[in-house]
């Protein structure tokens, strides 16, 4: 009994996890946390590999053998902040190309979508007006993208192949073919200035937290749009408000919020300029992403380093 | 005085074009026609060729000496049915790769949105609603095209890359790389059984008219999607309406209609499975596409044969 999965994901979804990790691990037993089962203390106290993907709460100092910690999704920052995670043991987060594909498809819908001003015909076909827009080439709308690992070069990749000229902010600056490179404060401000489309995939840590606020929204240009795929943690919602409202900025596209479910009196729900989708811009699929963490857990096993191992002092 | 050009369109656009036919076909003069202006019939009998976008319905018969007409538009239906056009002279449509690319960018765009359900998101978000759809990968999503053109080869490129198993539906039943072609009654009827999402590319002639019906659009999967990019002619409405009413197919995204604009008082407006464009699923940009018909135009009259010629016992 070395593995375990901990997750508040529905039991259907849970079930489905737990059967294909068991098969990814040539049949070794994956036994189930809370809430969908409650394993004897004398099975639970010889686990070493937590897979985890929305645990409860707390829920780590119930596995005290635990000395791998794999995420089942991209995003660490729920994990990070549950002060039960043992400091000293190696997390590691997902690291699916598959996953970065479908977040690449995520991104070009909704980037082609703004692009082709579907919000608008919308608002005009709910008053019956038929009135053609004024159409720019993709070639003269450049597309901003917040954050280029995996997820973001993905992206870079599908928007540069539709036509759309690229760039990206990285803490890195690390180079990426075809995609104009910023980094630090001031190539933000540089990014944000000429971004008619401004794609947010950072992972939420200390630094990214909030960082698009006022000041920063106000240097896109005239009309901008934006999607939020990052999390919620980033996007100061009422400064967003504020632009949508004014007409400085023209729609927003929204797939994550704090908290989660985004609550049934918000109202968000019925501004006009904001597209909202339940955190669904890139679900991970078990198919190809159990095979992945459990091959990497048992790289652990193995003495060598996993893939994905996050690094505490960065937050992702 | 060779040139004129013939077209309903707003007075700003038909200058643009007359000014751009003229810079590319070195300075020669191109005059306006009704309903913009109204030359003098000395200078009207001298016009060799005319460019044509929506002319006014008889006025064919107005210039004596035209030996060529060059459509300004992909689609000809409408230059066809006009009476005045005379039978003998050779008539061209626009054949332009921007304008494909065009057309190959509105295609991904609504099979994207569709496939990544943002017309049911759409409507949770009305009834705040948050709750993640199962999300078919793309893969499992295979895509039909009616019409294996400039255009529809276009589109069917752009799908592919995106990772859609893509089917193309042909009168010559001619091979295109990466696409399984079906061609005749049967063909299509074997296309449309594994369409997910139809997009519908034909041009409208005798034989293409009215043939989204009943019969063919039962033949589509439960659930299935429609794109029409044709014209409003290729679709059964009624049948279309039926078919969505009863849950048979799940969403229409309808950019062409019989008449245009769609009436005030059409129930499609308000018909939650249909969403309306204004006819802008391609536009033609006059910076690339005036430079190709007064290429085209200097060709016809330096006695070559031009490109797009068409035939009018196909009627495309």
């Amino acid at each position: 009994m070395r593995f375990a999965l901990l997750s508040r994901l529905p039991q259907r979804r849970v079930l489905l996890w737990q059967e294909l990790l068991s098969a990814a691990l040539d049949g070794a037993p994956v036994l189930l946390g809370p809430p969908h089962d409650t394993p004897d203390p004398a099975l639970r106290e010889k686990v070493e590999v937590l897979f985890v993907a929305d645990p409860p709460p707390g829920s780590f100092a119930d596995w005290p053998s635990v000395r791998f910690v794999q995420g089942l999704w991209a995003g660490v920052d729920g994990l990070l902040a549950d002060p039960s995670l043992p400091p000293e043991v190696p997390l590691a987060r997902l690291k699916d190309p598959a996953f970065a594909g479908v977040m690449a498809e995520g991104v070009a819908t909704h980037v082609l979508s703004l692009h082709r001003q579907l919000h608008r015909y919308r608002a005009q076909a709910a008053l019956r007006i038929w009135q053609p827009l004024a159409q720019p080439q993709a070639a003269e709308r450049p597309v901003g993208i917040l954050g280029m690992g995996e997820l973001g070069m993905a992206a870079a990749g599908v928007l540069a192949s539709l036509g759309f000229p690229v760039m990206g902010w990285s803490r890195t600056g690390r180079p990426v073919p075809g995609v104009e490179i910023h980094t630090g404060e001031d190539g933000l401000a540089a990014l944000l200035a000429r971004s008619q489309i401004l794609v947010n995939l950072l992972p939420l840590t200390d630094s990214t937290a909030g960082i698009l606020d006022r000041a920063r929204l106000a240097r896109l240009p005239q009309g901008a749009c934006l999607v939020n795929f990052g999390r919620g943690g980033h996007l100061v919602l009422p400064d967003l408000i504020e632009a949508l409202d004014s007409g400085r900025l023209d729609h927003a596209v929204l797939d994550v919020f704090e908290p989660e479910p985004l609550p049934q009196e918000s109202p968000l729900w019925e501004h006009g300029g904001v597209t909202i989708l339940p955190h669904v811009a890139a679900v991970t699929d078990p198919r190809s992403a159990a095979r992945i963490v459990a091959a990497n857990a048992q790289r652990f096993l193995a003495g060598q380093e996993p893939d994905g191992l996050v690094r505490r002092d960065l937050g992702y």
